[in-house]
C-alpha cells in the first residue's frame, strides 16, 4: 500500500514555521543515514560526527545533546542545570512559561519567577527583580536566567545585551540558559556566527531548534560549560527525550549545520518577513506594535479585517482584547505567497 | 553540502530491532506528506485520518494519540490512567520499572508495585499480590495492571491469558494497559488481529510500537475505553510527547498499519528469530532458557565463546552472573544474515 | 533530667505570630487528651468529634483534615482540587507563589498562574487575566482560584469580595480555594462568622489556621464542596502532612473552635495592632502605606530609625528598596507591649 | 470552654506505639519552652541548643533536622542525598517501599530499586542484586542504600552488620540511609550506644523517631556525613517538614535525649515485648516466626482466636492469608496490660 497525498504541498500560510514540512535537504540526509544497523540511544557514527558540527559552532568545550522537542530541550536543560529547589528568572512572556502546559513544573518540580518584559527581553535590571533571597529558606533559590534568542516576539537581543545579562547572572551565582528554538533567525538578523550570542558572549547552555528550521523533528541541548549541568544523560531518558534511532536526528542536524543550510533558511524565512512588512507597513488601519526583527510580524487590524483575512490565509490571533495578529514566514515561504498575502491584506483593509 | 554516508548499509546484528532503520514503505510516505503547509501539533490531515486507520484495527471506539517514544508513550498513557495516589501493577521485568531511568516516578510520581514474573506474563494470582489495601490510606491505591505484547523476554500472552487478567482488573476496579512496544510481533505469532488480543480481550488503554517495526521515530497511545483516561492531550502535552510536526508520524504509522506492512515486517522479524533458533538450538555448550515466541531468543553461552561472538556481531549480554544473551532480529534480518550468524555460533561454540 | 527554661518568657517582639507560643487554653486541652491509648492517624475520638466542631462553624457539609503546617494545608489541598495538568490562578503576593520554597510546584507539580494585586485581593477582573486558555492544550488549565483572607498585606476581603470571586470562578467552571492560615483575623475584624466568608459565599475548599492563633502546630484543610476534591486521604498521606497521634492535634483546635477562644485570641492580636496603629500613624518621618485592618501593619521609615529600632524589638523589613517594615501582633502581644513599642517608634523617629 | 476528655487514660491495647500518648517529661518540656517570643521556623535558642544534645549521640560532625514526621524524615533525607535521576535500593518490606502511600516516588521522584529480605535486612549481597547498571542511562543510577533499624519486622541489625552494609556501599560509590524511627528500640536491645549503630558504623544520614518513643510530635533528621547531602533547609521547607514553632518540637526531643528518658522508655517498652513473648510463647496454637528483638511480636493464630481476642485488645492482622498478628508495646504499656494481654491469649486458644 502506498500512503496517499492528502493535502495540496503548494499551500502555505502564516501562521508558524512549524507548519513547513522539511527541507529536501534534511529529507536526503534521513535517507542517507538509512540502512543497517546502527547502534541505538546515540552511540551511532551520525551523532559522534555531530559533535564535531557542533563544535565547529559553537566551540571545542560544547557537548551536543539530540532531544525530541523544544519542550523536551528546555525541561532536560533546566533540570540539569538545577537541583531540586532551585529557580529559573525568566520573562513573563517565555515559551517554558506561557506555552509548555507547565512542563517545567510537572516535569522538573521547576519554579519559574517571572518578570513582564514588554519586548521579551530580560535584562539585568528586570533579573534583580526576582533574583534575590539567596539565603531565605522559604524562597525557592534563583540559579538559572532563561533568555530566548530570538524572543516569543521575534525581537533578538544583540550579543553585547547577552554578555551582559551573562556577566549579571554570572555575577549574582546564576548560570544563563538560552532558548535557541529560533536562533538561527538572530543570526540571520544580526549576521553574526551563532558563537557570537552564546559562547563567546557568556551563555552556559543552549537549545538549538531543528523543528521550526526544516528538520522533521530534532531539537538539540547544547552545554557550553560543563560545570553548568549534572547527569545530562540520564536526565534526558528520565525526562523521555532520548530517540533511539537517533542517528536520523543526529543526520538531519549535520545536514542543517554542516554547511549553511541553517543560515540559508533563517536568512530566507526573515528576508520574507521582513518583504511582508516593507510591504504592509504602512497600509491604513494597520498597525505593527512590536520591531520587527526576525520572521515574525504582529500586526494590529480590525477585527473583521482579519476574520476575513484568516478565510483566506491561515494565521493567529495573538491578542484577542486588542485585536493583535501575528504572521510567520518559514524556510519554504515564496516571494508569491508573501506578495499574495500582502495584497489580501490591503484588499481587506480597503474594505474595510 | 550533502550529508556523507559514514556506515556501511550492509551491516546488521543482532542487538536491538531498533538498531534498524526506516522501512522504505516508511521513507516513502514521509516524503509524500512533504510539501506546502499543514496545521502543527496534531490537527493535520495525515493524522485525521490516521484515526479512522487505528479504528480498523482496534475498533469504532479507538482514540489514537501519536508520541515520540515508548517511555514517553507509557507515561503518557499511565498518567492520563491514574490519580495522583495511585499505582501500578506490573512485572518485575516490565520495561517501565527496569528500563525508563525512573522515567513513571520522575515525571509522573507513580508507584510502581511489583511482582516476580518468571516469563514476564502477568497472572490473576500474580496481580494479587499487589493487588491489596483498597481502603488504606498508607498504601498508594493500585488502580492499573500493565502488562507487556510481546513480553521484555519474547514471551507472548494469548489473547485467553489477556482477557483473564482484563476480567480480574476489572473484578478488583482496576483498569488495563498493555504496552505493545512489540505488540506487531505477537500478532504475527500468534496470527490473530491486533484486536484479539487488546480492544476484545478487555484492555483499557495501550501503546502501539512504530519504531521498533521500521518507523523513524513514532509511538502511539490508543485509548480503547474513553472512561480509562482523563486529559490525554494536556498530558501528551506537559509530558513533552507533542509533535509539532505531526504529520510525518502520523503518515508512517499509516504506512504502517493502512496496509500489511505492520503484520510483513513483524511476521519477517519473528521468522528470522526462528530461522536463527532452529539453527543453533540443539548446538552443544548452547542453552535456550526461555521460550522463542517473538523475534528474541536468550541463550546461556560460556562466556569466551560469547566474547568472541560480539566481536564479530553485536548482540547484548543480558545477565553476565549466569552468562545469559540475547539475540534479536529485527525487519530487514535477512536469511543469510541469520546463516551467517548461526554459522558463527557454531564455529565459536566448537572452539570451546 | 528537666529540660532548662532558655528563654526569658516576658520578652515579646512584633515579628510574626508565629514567635507567639502556645496559648495556655490549648496547652490544657493536649493534656486533657493525653493518657491511654487511641488508634493513630486520626481515627481517635478527639478528631471524630473535631467534624461536629467545624461543621458548628461550616455547615453540615464540611469535612475536616487536620494537617501539620500551612505549606502542608495549601499544597494537599490544591492536589486535591487539581488534576496533573491544571493550574491555580493567585496573586503574585500569594503564600503560595512566594514563601513555599516552591512547595506547590515541586510537590504537586502545580502551575501557579500569578496576577498582580496591590492590596493582595483578587478581583474577577484580575482573575480574567489569566483565566484564559481552556481549549488550548499549550497551556496549563486554570482550575482554581486561590485568595487569601486576611491577605499576606493584612487586608481583608469582605463576605460580598469572596462571594464575587466565587461567583466569578464558579461561571468559569473553576474553583475557590481560601488560604486561611488567618481567617480568625479577617473574621474579628469584619464581625462575621466564619461560614459568611466562606461557605455562604461560596468557597469550595479552605485551610484553617491553628499556628498562628496560639496552636503549638497544626492547620486544618475543610472541604466544603464534596464535589470539589478527590483522593484527600491519600493526598495527605502522600504529602507527609498525615499526623500519627492525630488526637492532639484535633484536641487543639476543639479547644480553639470549640468555644470562642479562637475570637477572643484573633480579636485581641487585632486590637493590639490598632493601638500601635492609632498611636504611631501621627508620627513624623513614618508612612503606612496600606489599609490595616488584621493583625500586621506595614510602615516606611527612615533605615536608620529601623536598625536602632529592630536593636530594641525583633521585626522584618518587608522591603529593602523603600524601607519597608512589618509589624505584627499576636494573641499574647500586650497593651504594655504595644506601648512600649510605640514609644519606641516615636524617639527613633525623633532622634532622626 | 475547656476540652472534656472523650478518652478512657488507663485503655492501652498492643496495636502500636503511636497509639500512646505523650510522656509527661515531654508535657513538661513543652510547657518549659513555652511563653515570650522566640524566632520562628528554627532559629530559637531549643532548636540550637539541641544541635548540641545530638552531637552528643552522634558525634561533633552531627547536624540536626527537626521534621513533622516519619514519612517526612525520610522523604526529606533521601531527597537531599539524591541527584534526580538517582535511586534507593531498600528492602521490599521498607517502610518507604509500603506504607508512605508513594510519598518518595510522588514528592521525591524516588525510584525505588527493592529486594526482598525475610527478616527486613539487607546484607552486602542483597544490595548487590540492585546495585549494578552504574554506567547505563536506561537505568535509574543506585546512589542510597536505606536500611531501617529496628526493622519493619522488629528485628535489629548488629552493629557489625550495619558497619558491612556501609563499607559495601561505600565501595560501590554509594551512601547509606538509616530509618531510625524506632532507633532507640535497637540501643535497648543491643545495649550500645547510639552512634555505634550509626556515626561509628559508617551511616551518612538518619531520621531518629521521636513520636514512637513518647513525643507528642516530632522527627529528626541527623546528617553525619555533610558530603551526603546538599540543600537541606530548602528541601525540608519545599518539602512542608519545616515546623514554625519549633522550639516546641526541639524541647521534646532535649527531654527526650538530653538525658536517659530516651533510654528508659525504649527499654520499657521492649522489656513489656519480651515479657509478653515468655508468656505466650510456650502456648499451644500458637506460632512466633520471626525473631522478637525489640519492641514487637509476630505470632499466627487461628483466625477464630484472632477475631475473639481484637474484641477485648486492640491490634492488628499483619497478613491475613496466613493468620498472622502483630503485637507492639510502647513506653507506657505496665507489667499488668501485658499480664492481661497475655492471660486473655491463653483463655482465647484454650477456648480455640
Amino acid at each position: 500500500m502506498t500512503v496517499q497525498r492528502r493535502h495540496d504541498p503548494d499551500v502555505r500560510g502564516f501562521a508558524s514555521d512549524n507548519y513547513a514540512g522539511v527541507h529536501p535537504e534534511i529529507l536526503e540526509a534521513i535517507a542517507v543515514a538509512n540502512g543497517g544497523h546502527q547502534v541505538s540511544y546515540g552511540e551511532d557514527v551520525y551523532t559522534e560526527h555531530l559533535q564535531e558540527v557542533f563544535r565547529g559552532h559553537f566551540g571545542p568545550g560544547a557537548r551536543t545533546f539530540p532531544v525530541l522537542n523544544g519542550t523536551g530541550a528546555n525541561v532536560v536543560a533546566l533540570q540539569a542545570m538545577l537541583d531540586r529547589w532551585q529557580a529559573v528568572v525568566c520573562a513573563e512572556s517565555a515559551h517554558i512559561n506561557v506555552d509548555e502546559c507547565g512542563a517545567p513544573e510537572k516535569v522538573g518540580g521547576i519554579k519559574l519567577l517571572t518578570v513582564p518584559a514588554g519586548d521579551g527581553k530580560l535584562t539585568p535590571e528586570l533579573i534583580d527583580r526576582q533574583a534575590w533571597g539567596f539565603d531565605d529558606q522559604h524562597r525557592a533559590q534563583p540559579k538559572v536566567v532563561s533568555i530566548t534568542q530570538s524572543t516569543e516576539f521575534g525581537t533578538c537581543y544583540t550579543p553585547d545585551e547577552i554578555r551582559a545579562v551573562c556577566d549579571h547572572a554570572h555575577d549574582l551565582g546564576m548560570l544563563v540558559y538560552l532558548d535557541g528554538a529560533r536562533l538561527a533567525n538572530a543570526a540571520a538578523t544580526l549576521g553574526v556566527p551563532l558563537r557570537a550570542m552564546t559562547t563567546d558572549a557568556g551563555v552556559d547552555v543552549l537549545s538549538l531548534g531543528g523543528t521550526k528550521n526544516g528538520l522533521l523533528l530534532g531539537e538539540a541541548v547544547v552545554v557550553l560549560n560543563e560545570d553548568a549541568v549534572r547527569g545530562m544523560h540520564h536526565i534526558r531518558k528520565a525526562g523521555m527525550q532520548l530517540a533511539s534511532k537517533m542517528r536520523f536526528i543526529s543526520a538531519q542536524f549535520e545536514a542543517l549545520l554542516g554547511g549553511d543550510l541553517w543560515l540559508r533558511s533563517a536568512g530566507h524565512s526573515n528576508a520574507m518577513t521582513r518583504r511582508l512588512y516593507e510591504a504592509v507597513r504602512d497600509l491604513p488601519g494597520l498597525e505593527i506594535p512590536r520591531p520587527v526583527q526576525a520572521n515574525q510580524i504582529f500586526a494590529i487590524l480590525p477585527r473583521q479585517v482579519t476574520e476575513r483575512l484568516q478565510k483566506r490565509f491561515r494565521f493567529y490571533v495573538w491578542n484577542e482584547q486588542i485585536g493583535e495578529v501575528r504572521w510567520m514566514t518559514s524556510f519554504d515561504t515564496t516571494e508569491a505567497d508573501v506578495d499574495a498575502f500582502a495584497a489580501a491584506i490591503a484588499e481587506e483593509l480597503a474594505a474595510g
